[in-house]
């Protein structure tokens, strides 16, 4: 039996999976691995951020799409690809799971970084995933109510002022259908006139759409224009702030909304992959197999592949777009059944259909076999394409539902709110519970609000264990600070016990910014551990954990 | 003209607001104040638990239902009754801003409290909002995802038991809905059993659904056995953990999820006023005027509203169901209006027609003027009824469409998330900017991980303000620990610098319960600050700015 372990659920991964699942032979162990357990269909994002379709209709369950493929909701921790197993966890118990593979696939996408632009990454919106699309749904809903009935009319031009950063498709869009949505939603807000709404999309290069005919990218443009939208070319964002966008021309944009679609990078595990890299995606051969890696393969956009041969190497590569992505899965597929049983693979070779935005209020561009439309009758197109790239009857169904709906229905401005709660969570165990216990990934930091714990750390010599009661302000977990470990202690309550966590993100960062903190947690492991559980960095010499052992 | 103030958007605030705006003059300011910018139809939300319908589906933006009437997303901050204004805050600049009225109508609803059993607070999902449905929907396809990948079969056990607290409409609805939709979806679940799975619905008292005649009662209580679901009847919930339900008789159930229908108190806000309660509810006359309060007016589940007079006082009162809510905001709505125009109020009178639960599985049961009525055909009933409340053509268009699609199609296991993100956030300011300023609500504790920043606090005595500059590793906003009161101080970028704000809950609750850092901040006041600057709790005289001024 082959085992091929697919990682990643973006459609790379998917098509790859659901290809595979048809050629392969049927006791093929697929499985696909994946941090959600949907697929999300990202073209339809901008629409979600408008609230034209409900956030679930942009997702498709994976188990639903991928019959017969075995997926597993998880995080996936390390790859080895020496040893050919890769490290994931999941939610429940949270402890570090092995799984071989014959082939692995990795289909991680890239990720959004921001940090190339000072104040983008910790002010903007990305729009990569349905959640971040919720979330500007919903803040785009607050600055109107907010600007409804504030006083102050500079707080009310900063609420209504919108900046989208990078003109490409998920740009273009995004403004299109945030404009569109703040049009027609307007008569429910008597305190706000269309003059005060601004809409401002800010592009570096010097064209709007730089994938489509440039002709097309006018026409995409002057709608834009027409529609109130404020197309700002050969203009770089030099930094931002929760109030502002400053531009490198000097001009300075007073608003609570900016919206990023640019700067992609690899994922953290790709980037730490001992592999050879370029632009942030794997180099692959135009079989897309990572040379010199025996059972490795990337596809999409996490992996560089060259669509030509010449002498000097390569010239051309597969764009990340997700046309591509869907015929490279396709294309791995084949090579990976083609391995295992024997027949010869074939380089990846595929001439793209067109291309198409939409641009908002019922207009699209489009580009397709030397044909080039835009307006309405593209829009349909556009509909209809994605229409039929949406996986799975029912949610095709429901989308069509939902824009026929938003033809001659005002748009939906209720929230879906998240549920606001402190990160920092109050939990109870009863006499004899264990709070954590050993090879178990940390978590955060406790102290004990009421009641009292033990905790108890086994030692590698097998002599007796270190021992420790804590009592109500007492902590325990603070040396997550300084290490990337597993636990190695348990820490069990001694009576009905109430604890508080603090995540340990949120720890971290604040420890880490906080010298006294950390200062006095180095000076408390000093103190209270032997020198064998005190972490490497504070000159202890505790064993190592970071690699469990493998099963 | 009159001005009228509602508090509450839930079925007596807007059913108030709806009528009161056919009804009174039409110079009538009214105004509508909620939390949210939409208006939760409970009813609905096991369905959205369930994936049944979707989170929007079971909220309506309230200025949509309301034209006319001025809605306001904003926080009830404090209520003045003797000076006849309320005080908000919005979530832009975060700034009191005071609202006067000649008639305020409390429509605050209940919350939830958990706090009776230990454990129920920190580990029970509660179902009253649609962020909650929402939360417990993503959380029960957790569990199902987890289960069906973990090798451990206790802790499968455990993520396969769902324990549902109070058997009530909420409980019922909740309990079947959600069996529903595991069974539903277990066929895309290959390594779980239908027998894996074990859903329990604990009752404090002696049978389910206590509002409906006892046959309807039984009836629906076969119906959950025949679906596998336990009824535990005569059975007290003692404690819960993360992991465990223990009941008062020792029996002990271990699980992953305890939704928590029970519980219910008053809001914070109705707690402080100082006017007379019993059980929690604000006591009304039977025209619902606050007795001895000018102008005060309380409606739904926040108000004791009795339905008989006797000359011992009271004997029935108005029970707190949407129902009831619905006639009382309406008869409110006239009394009020009675009153603008001088005319003479009327005693609220409401006999109810009847009741309905659903039960899942496409059944209900229902009692309904003498008749009672259970399986398909009631089931059929409750959603005409409910489809008939649901506000809105499109909304309930949308719902039909959903139920239909229900009806054939899988349930969309797709889950909604929530974005990840530590709740610390790094945030960036240019050279000049302000952090917060005078008269801001606090909003956390700052460090500062880049750059500086000046902190300027103006003095009373008009003298030299306090200033203070700094720089990485300093902190500010470390006196919100000790006091109640707005920001009194100015903090302004020196320089292009980044700050990590820690939420205030989250640094409060890590403050108190972690002695180290309490006593740290209680120090550094203590020698930086002069006594004018220090709160009050800590020796200090700093001037109190609670109550900011009146405009």
């Amino acid at each position: 039996m082959t085992k091929v372990i697919i990682l990643g659920g973006g459609f790379g991964g998917v098509f790859t999976a659901k290809h595979l699942k048809k050629i392969a032979p049927p006791d093929t162990d697929i499985r696909l691995i994946s941090e959600n357990n949907y697929f999300t269909f990202q073209p339809l994002l901008p629409e979600v951020a408008a609230g034209a379709i409900g956030a679930s209709d942009s997702v498709t369950p994976l188990r639903v799409l991928l019959p017969g493929v075995r997926t597993v909701m998880g995080e996936v921790r390390a790859i080895d690809l020496a040893r050919k197993n890769v490290d994931i966890v999941q939610g429940s118990k949270r402890r570090i799971k092995t799984m071989t593979y014959d082939h692995l696939v990795l289909a991680l996408g890239q990720v959004v970084h921001l940090s190339r632009v000072p104040g983008l990454e910790e002010h903007a919106f990305p729009i990569k995933h349905s959640a971040h699309a919720l979330r500007l749904r919903n803040h785009v809903i607050n600055c109107l109510e907010y600007a409804d009935s504030v006083d102050d009319p500079q707080i009310k031009a900063r609420l209504l002022t919108f900046v989208v950063v990078g003109a490409g498709f998920s740009g273009v869009e995004t403004v299109g259908e945030i404009k569109d949505m703040i049009d027609r939603s307007l008569k429910f807000y008597p305190n706000i006139a269309k003059a005060d709404v601004r809409t401002v999309l800010v592009e570096f290069s010097d064209r709007i759409l730089g994938e489509l005919p440039e002709k097309l990218a006018n026409y995409a443009q002057e709608r834009l224009a027409r529609q109130g939208i404020d197309v700002w070319l050969n203009t770089a964002v030099k930094s931002a702030s929760a109030t502002t966008v400053e531009m490198a021309d000097g001009r300075i944009l007073t608003s609570s909304t900016v919206v990023a679609t640019i700067g992609n990078g690899p994922s953290p595990l790709i980037e730490a992959l001992d592999i050879e890299k370029e632009r942030g995606r794997l180099k692959v051969d135009r079989f897309m197999r990572i040379p010199g890696v025996d059972g490795a393969w990337a596809v999409g956009d996490a992996a560089l592949i060259p669509l030509t041969d010449t002498p000097e190497g390569p010239r051309d590569y597969a764009p990340p777009t997700a046309q591509f992505a869907v015929r490279e899965g396709q294309q791995l597929a084949a090579n990976v059944a083609a391995q295992i049983s024997g027949a010869p693979l074939k380089a990846f070779h595929y001439v793209p259909r067109g291309a198409m935005a939409s641009i908002g209020n019922y207009r699209a561009v489009a580009s397709t076999m030397g044909v080039q439309l835009h307006g309405v009758l593209a829009w349909l197109l556009w509909r209809t394409f994605y229409l039929g790239m949406l996986p799975g009857a029912v949610t095709k169904l429901r989308v069509v539902l939902n824009w026929a709906l938003d033809l001659f229905a005002p748009r939906n401005l209720g929230q879906v709110q998240e549920v606001k709660k402190p990160s920092a969570k109050y939990m109870r165990f009863s006499e004899g519970q264990e709070v954590f216990e050993p090879g178990m990934i940390p978590d955060g930091f406790y102290t004990i609000v009421s009641g009292s714990c033990r905790l108890e750390i086994p030692r590698d010599d097998g002599g007796a264990p270190y021992r420790r009661d804590l009592k109500v302000g007492d902590h325990f977990g603070e040396r997550v600070l300084f290490r990337q470990q597993l636990r190695t202690g348990r820490v069990t309550a001694l009576e009905d016990s109430r604890v508080l966590r603090v995540q340990r993100d949120d720890f971290w960062r604040l420890s880490s910014s906080f010298p006294m903190l950390e200062k006095y947690f180095k000076n408390y492991i000093a103190e209270n551990f032997p020198e064998d559980l005190r972490p490497h960095v504070l000159g202890g010499t505790e064993r190592d954990t970071k690699t469990p052992p493998k099963s």
